[in-house]
């Protein structure tokens, strides 16, 4: 991870050797000043993740998230090239769009009509005619920097971030192994978790805590199974087995009722990979689907969590396809 | 405008041309510290309108008002003149009056029941005979400075801001056309926004929204009719004119059931005049009534509104008098 | 009281004789700023109530209390001695009791299921035999001092208040004679208010306002009779009177239906004791129960107050004990 420009006063974090781990103070976790930090210097700061390009590859079809009460949506253009932009129109700031997904004929402010092409210039802003020195090209929405790796949507909203190939790192490898950019989502699930974003990324990093807090999952693969990866990138995570009979992840057992991902054979039919992108993005890659969760701070104690499940195009097309082992479980 | 104590890293605001406006930043709408200015400086700092002459012109009828924590009451006194007070006793600093309008036969506290006169003096405080250099004398109720302009309450809890005419300034001719002293009030409605106040301020002083938001309003008069009126006093607006065949302004088409407002005539029975007075107050004068709102910050994105229809005297008393048609539009 | 460390801009709080008593600024009951302040320097800093022995003095029976933002459990260890712990896993911070009150087996966080003995010393941490520089004596639960005064346990985060027989002072010797480290709890109540804490303390220590608002009440004692209580110790309290005929405090008239509180006898059938220890303490002496509140701030103007009755073992051991009159009042 890169150094980040942490306060005056804070202890220097570096990447300790997990053997050496030590507590972060509990009010990293509870004050609301560190998290108006992280917000401003994390999540604000360098790349997040916005979603999955399947829901923003064409004309019209956005996705918007709002951080720290900045308000950003992605959108596909006339040619179905995802962009980003504040979404705030150039006239007295209302939102362009309003919902968390969805798609749109047109980027027109409900307010006072202005109207916007899916490139951000302004189109059509009625009664401005007779304003002086009011230049239309002036009152384009603002863009914010974009890149999509593998599938997943990344936003800068600094604009000064590292590249977004530094940012993933050799991570992009494995997610190109699961072909992570060509998958579909089958479905989307909004929640609210009563901790902080850290903690939760904490949790989905280590499984020492399964056997006791998730015996239903232990069954399926042992808490101590599989390895960690390592390598370039701002990133954690790795590998956890399956045990002998079972397939998939699901409550009935898991046997697997779909093919799997294309590519993934072998021995690789009985990993499951869990990976954490800093800062906001949790994937895991299955078999036979993908899992994205994206974290999104409602307070020091609060987090909204986006969770997408994603599969083949050809598995999604076929009449008895059904999602539902892996979204209840 | 008068100028603003502004704080020391503020932009300079001045009052541009329209032609030449520009956007405030984001925060100034959504910022808790912006609010908290406001709150010191402008709301605490000069003249707000509490509401109508109408509902404290007799003993014991108040008002009572919020802002930043303070609690203020208006109430007629003995002659029934309003006077204005800060709402809080002077023994354990309990509130006075509790609720946001009504009549008291009394100035006494529920607490200890110390009680005032309708002057404010100490009237009555149980147990203090003993008390060492305990002067009731000085132990009245917080005065707080107040002003009747054509039937609007103004108060000043800074007690230092220039005087009441000059806030209100030509507007109170306006006022006066349409007789808002001598008005009464027919129905009050409070309602919770959830906007910033000045973005409801704007929002009520322009109608080039109107089209797209309020199709059924551009109905009885259009959005482009009309003028924008000038002068001193801290205040902006102007009229529109009703549609051809709109006498009113109401759901059904709009036909006039009521008399106009007396001296209202000729050209003036196709005029609707909306008026802001800085900061708090929204006045709209139809030719057979005055509409009169208040808005009370909540925070920076909600606004308590106070909505309030007032109507000639003698229509009032008619028997047929039914001003359902004003309040439901 | 002894002098507090107040912050630089503060008046200087004196005790001041009650006949020159005024009034603290309302900021000091609405202001967050000064809640944290009260937080950290007195509740924090200082000595508090964290209830009655009779729930801490068996192994395993705890009370957990929150405190800005602080969680701390009182637990009774293997000789049923009570100590106090920081609430919080040396390992990733989770609680260790999560709920008000109870009795666990053995102390294991729910979480990777570190777990500890009575008196705090890690006893079990799975996988941690391969960590470098781990020291298990070095990751205890950490300790809050602790002390119990006529059944009332009391903590100090700060561990540096002065001793607790100072806090407490002479008052020790009124709870001694009532018998409050003999008497066993018969029931718990927990209710929130909307006032700040010091506004209840200021309540429950006089009865001025009792004949206005609690006519029930004056029923049963004279909002005038008792007298004041002085000596050393963080306390103030005195004595009311029952109303000839009235021979404990409950709706149906207040005849006595429980024996007294043994070595209550005579003159002192007829009183009631109503003591505030500093801060968060409040302790009630009738002729035949007392009755507990301790005050925890939720925000300036929110308080959690949790009541508990305590009768003799002797009268709780009855077929026919029902203590409802005095719970129900």
């Amino acid at each position: 991870m890169s150094t980040l420009p942490l306060p005056a006063d804070a202890v220097q974090l570096t990447r300790l050797p997990l053997e050496r781990a030590t507590q972060l103070p509990g009010a990293a976790f509870t004050d609301p000043a560190v998290l108006q930090w992280e917000i401003e210097e994390l999540f604000q700061g360098g790349w997040i993740c916005a979603g999955h390009v399947d829901q923003v590859n064409e004309r019209g079809k956005f996705v918007m998230v709002e951080i720290g009460g900045e308000s950003v949506f992605v959108v596909g253009d006339d040619q179905g090239v995802p962009r980003a932009f504040i979404n705030s129109c150039r006239h007295r700031g209302s939102r362009i769009v309003d919902a968390p997904e969805g798609a749109v004929p047109r980027l027109q402010c409900p307010y006072h009509a202005w109207s916007y092409d899916f490139d951000g210039m302004l189109k059509n802003a009625p009664f401005t005619d007779e304003l002086e020195e009011f230049e239309p090209g002036c009152f384009g929405l603002k863009p914010v920097r974009l890149a999509v790796i593998e599938g997943l949507v990344l936003i800068d909203l600094s604009g000064e971030a590292p590249s977004p190939a530094e940012h993933v790192g050799v991570l992009a490898e494995h997610l190109a192994r699961y072909r992570t950019g060509e998958l579909k989502r089958a479905q989307r699930i909004t929640y609210e978790v009563e901790a902080n974003w850290k903690a939760i990324a904490e949790n989905y990093s280590e499984c020492l805590h399964c056997p006791g807090v998730h015996p239903e999952l232990n069954r399926l693969s042992h808490y101590m199974s599989g390895e960690e990866y390592t390598g370039p990138g701002a990133w954690c995570g790795g590998s956890m087995t399956l045990n002998e009979n079972v397939e998939t992840m699901a409550k009935d057992g898991g046997h697997l009722t779909r093919p799997p991902i294309a590519g993934i054979e072998g021995e690789a039919l009985r990993d499951v990979l869990y990976f954490a992108i800093f800062p906001n993005c949790l994937i895991s890659l299955h078999p036979d689907y993908a899992m994205l969760h994206t974290m999104w701070p409602d307070g020091p104690g609060r987090t909204r969590v986006e969770c997408e499940w994603f599969f083949e195009p050809s598995t999604m097309e076929r009449e008895d396809f059904d999602p539902s082992d892996a979204v209840n479980f």
